[in-house]
């Protein structure tokens, strides 16, 4: 008898016909003689209607009072649930944070889980009832609850799989798996039957969002065996595990962002340590770069370039010229119109020739390339934005194809 | 300084505007120098909503379930009335039955409170804070949520100000009191500026509906001072308390109940204990009787008559023919056309003549009385149907006059 953990989100739950839906996934699975342990969202839009209401009666409310307010909407869910899996004769409950024990700490609105107790579920489980749990919940320890920020109801999933042994954490989604690349964009991509971790995190981190990285670095962190798959087909997805076995290509996929900017300090004086200060004013204000090229310029001044978040360009120019005179820079120069693309995948830095065809693809495209930046698994390069699906196409057609 | 609970019901806080009336009440009352804790209901329609979508999934959802599912309309209330109050700059907190400990006993969906812990609220009391608690809940001995039925959320306010020792209970409505008989009905009825427990208890139950018998009696139980007052406008309501000082009359009230039936057992053999065996089957089977009459026939056999709600009367029906050759009566008559009026006044009874004014204002409107009932504290009659406006303005006339 295997412990299995699914988790159904927002769009999965969100009338009584997906509830239905949903109902008889978690029905198969138990009747096939797991244990089952289920995590759901929020129906559809029932958060966004809560803020709205929140909004209309003060804009400004406290974190705690909109976590009290929100965390009702994934309590519906599972009540709802339920009943469904009542209808069908089978034994179940449902759960809050609170009656689990899923101790969080940190802020309101964006907190981690710390533990979670076992006693309740087991119990349940112990009574070979199908257990509902409330997602993107906690409770802390003044006893208020709290919400897990973005991403929230996979963390929740991936903890409860942690925190249980749970032999497999399926996340359900309107997707049927991981792709080399964003199937929207490009016709060619391919479903991947397998991801490590740390391509999955790459992958995301890169523009190509369907589970959140707080979940994947949980699930990382504990060894949990993800799978994310469609609650709408019922077909396997795609498996997120340590190890994988690539069958032809060491490329997982390819990735778009464009909701990046570039920001070129320039002038600066040519002294050891005016980089470390740049990048701590920024660290301090909360402001993630990414990649960093630095440049000698004619004379004794230099160039630094980063890029980092476009949501997060104007805090960044507000510290950098706040601090102009002690930095002791001429000015800075923005530049939004850029995209990233790229090739994630175990060991691809380590697997000759693998940069070069990467280029090779956008030379032949036509596209130029403004920075590059590498890890262990990955390989990115800055471009024209206006290039970004053409740079897409080109790239994940040298390393999968076209899909014929 | 005071303790002072307040209780909002679902119209009350229907929508933002009505949410931020309610705030500015809460509000008056603690910059006045007093603690304040207040219940709120689920908004308006809320719960209405939430069990269509229940049906929508399973119309024979458990009762678990529900409660899970019906307990987020009160805590959606108090997140958003306290992000009214954190809006005027007040200091508050919002608390769901399972933060406060309020503690439940007996069957889902009609729970009984049992007790309620003091450490959450009266830590947040003592930090200067306006305390919101979710009504109509609680939390049993499983550590699930129960709802407390009919009328949850006034028993839960009388529970809370009887726990924290309250000074004073309000309980706001769409009323702004209680009145010596229905003013939709009676143009010169007449607000009460206070009642006693039992007055109250007799006016609701013979059909002036305001406050739920079941908080009422709590509130008797444990003298907790109640008000009844009106949301929308700010002024005194009636208070509930154990002693009420009439100034000119012992006469609280007159009430009119149309939801009752006569049930006539006819020609029952004049043995002993036959009154007592009709008596005890519908009470196994759960039918509250009202008056009963007992009348001796012509020859040996006798008819006793009862009224009850019309709701039992098919049941009611269904247990004595089903055991009518053990009771040895001859048929059974029913009569649904009739209506009970009735005065209600601390000492009715032993007041001279009030019975014969009563008697007195039915005969003068020319209305023929069929059955008399009384206890300490009531008066009633049974009479037609259609003359029940007639009488229930005749009689109040008598003792209140026209409101001129």
């Amino acid at each position: 008898m295997s412990l299995i953990v699914q988790k159904f989100g927002g769009s999965s739950v969100r009338d009584a016909e997906r509830i239905r839906n949903v109902a008889g996934i978690i029905a198969d699975t138990y009747k096939a003689g797991n244990q089952v342990m289920v995590v759901l969202s929020a129906q559809g839009d029932t958060t966004d209607d809560l803020i709205e209401k929140a909004r209309e009666i003060n804009p400004r409310a406290s974190r705690r009072e909109m976590d009290m307010l929100l965390s009702t909407g994934e309590q519906i869910s599972i009540a709802l649930c339920a009943m469904a899996l009542e209808g069908m004769g089978l034994p179940v409950v449902s759960l809050a944070a609170w009656q689990v024990g899923v101790h969080t700490t940190g802020a309101y609105s964006d907190s981690r889980v710390q533990r979670i107790d076992s006693e309740r579920v087991q119990r349940e489980l112990d009574k070979n009832k199908i257990v509902l749990v409330a997602g993107f919940q906690g409770v802390n320890r003044f006893g208020d609850v709290t919400t897990l920020g973005r991403g929230g109801s996979d963390t929740s999933a991936v903890a409860l799989a942690a925190a249980f042994g749970a032999d497999l954490c399926q996340i359900y989604t309107d997707v049927d798996g991981i792709y080399t690349t964003d199937p929207r964009v490009v016709p060619g991509a391919v479903k991947l039957e397998a991801i490590t971790y740390d391509e999955m995190l790459e992958l995301a981190s890169q523009g190509a969002q369907v589970l959140h990285n707080r979940s994947v670095e949980l699930a990382k962190k504990y060894r949990v065996n993800l799978e994310v798959l469609s609650s709408l087909e019922r077909k396997p997805g795609t498996k997120v595990k340590e190890v994988v076995k690539m069958e032809k290509t060491s490329i997982a996929g390819v990735a778009k962002d464009t909701s990046v900017a570039r920001i070129a300090v320039v002038g600066l004086e040519h002294n050891p340590g005016v980089a470390f200060r740049v990048f701590s004013l920024l660290g301090r204000a909360n402001i993630n770069v990414d990649a960093i090229i630095q440049s000698i310029g004619r004379d004794t001044s230099k160039d630094i370039s980063f890029t980092l978040p476009r949501a997060d360009v104007e805090e960044a120019m507000r510290v950098l010229e706040e601090h102009k005179s002690s930095l002791g820079f001429d000015h800075l120069t923005v530049e939004d119109k850029i995209a990233k693309i790229s090739i994630v995948g175990a060991g691809v830095m380590n697997t000759p020739g693998v940069a070069a065809r990467m280029f090779e693809a956008l030379y032949d495209a036509n596209i130029n390339i403004q920075m590059i930046n590498t890890s262990e698994i990955k390989i990115s390069v800055l471009i024209d934005e206006e290039d970004a699906v053409t740079a897409l196409r080109a790239v994940h057609a040298k390393f999968f194809g076209n899909g014929d």
